[in-house]
């Protein structure tokens, strides 16, 4: 059986494929359908991509299950025995679309239940962001350190426009006391912004697909990743996630008690 | 006299000198002071790209006035006759201190209250929009088209914090009803982005420094650089000042009329 250092390798080249089919593609026709409303795109290059991915995590790890956005992976995931693959084939589409910038592929295996791999590709930038379990995360080939722990008022806050539009007043006063606030429309940049320390704490709704690589990460760095009250989350469920140092996450547990 | 065309090539390089600066001491020991509360920083950095633009403008242009942010500039400035430059020597300061991502440089000249040259530095990517009236608008050396006149409902919008946190009613739905709210607290990047296309819109209060280039540049393009109920802005005031499309620009009058 292939071991886990050795898929991390073959990971790696197939989020880089999947991002150069992006890359690629981006300035040239594709479709874009509406998925819930006419802000949720989905475009033919997502669905290139799920199911490049998913053909070639087949090939490398066959006995494992597949969750990814669009469908193509296995129908119904109730139980994260064995090998689970979560893959986002491309997190900000709307960018992807609109701006040619500030998207991401993002995947990451947990094994019975618990984060081992996890990769972030910014597309445009051309940096992966990768770890495995115990062995620390790097961008590219350099690992990267442990962000400095801040608290909320020394932090930009990362937070969707559902949630500063129309969040409850906790929420609000959070968005209002960070040091400043942010939004990127992509829940893998935002990611990559926490862990690289540009930005002190994200907090979004996220799907298994938004959130399984970036916690991953997240937690292999020593950051906080919990509902915003700091119970566990289910990475099956759809949770309202806080991403952040230990000490924003106090400031945040402080605010809403 | 120096002509327009001969100031335009020497501003081009200040704006790169002064990039330079900022490029090079970001990873540096520096004083950061906060000014009017915890938010709004400005930083040694900010002090020195200030003085090294100043110097080169006088140098230039002997007889204008110079107004720019951190106040080495002509204390009071209180008509636009004959050439009035207006800079920013670090917009996004916070971003500068925080991200060492997502800050610019930002330079322009009016003349008798026109806009006529227009510079916004992406310092780290290193792109350079650039623009001379009548000339159109360059990004480095290559020419920028005119963005698609697209509606609010096919544009992403980029608004502040204060406004989307405590603006009026109408400034929410106008925020709900875009297909997408982005905030990357700089409004030298978020100009960048509208006039690229990236951006179909961008709502926020703004100092004559932050308001200066990003106006030359997007007019030069056709948008629209007025009040959100489309009058008319004074560069020498602090605006609540929309930029956008002409299309999202009567789609926000329908809002709010």
């Amino acid at each position: 059986m292939i071991s886990i250092k050795e898929l991390d390798q073959q990971a790696q080249q197939i989020v880089r494929q999947a991002g150069q089919n992006a890359f690629e593609k981006m300035g040239e026709d594709y479709q874009v359908d509406t998925k819930t409303n006419y802000t949720d795109l989905v475009t033919t290059i997502d669905r290139e991509n799920e199911q490049l991915i998913n053909n070639q995590l087949r090939k490398i790890d066959p006995d494992s299950q597949i969750l990814s956005e669009e469908g193509f992976g296995d129908r119904q995931i109730t139980n994260m025995q064995g090998h689970v693959w979560i893959v986002d084939p491309i997190d900000g589409t709307m960018n992807f679309v609109k701006q040619h910038n500030n998207f991401a592929v993002m995947m990451a295996l947990y094994v019975d239940g618990s984060p081992v791999l996890g990769y972030i590709l910014d597309v445009i930038s051309g940096r992966l962001y990768h770890g495995r379990r115990g062995d620390g995360v790097y961008v590219n080939d350099k690992k990267l350190n442990q962000p400095a722990n801040l608290g909320l008022r020394e932090s930009l806050l990362a937070m969707n426009r559902t949630l500063t539009l129309s969040g409850n007043s906790s929420l609000k006063e959070i968005a209002q006391e960070a040091i400043g606030l942010r939004m990127y429309g992509s829940a893998g940049i935002e990611m990559i912004d926490v862990i690289t320390g540009q930005l002190g704490a994200y907090i979004s709704n996220l799907k298994p697909w938004d959130l399984a690589a970036g916690r991953m990460l997240a937690e292999e760095l020593g950051l906080v990743v919990k509902s915003i009250d700091g119970r566990s989350i289910n990475v099956l469920s759809s949770n309202l996630v806080l991403v952040a140092t230990r000490q924003v996450s106090r400031d945040i547990r402080q605010i809403i008690n």
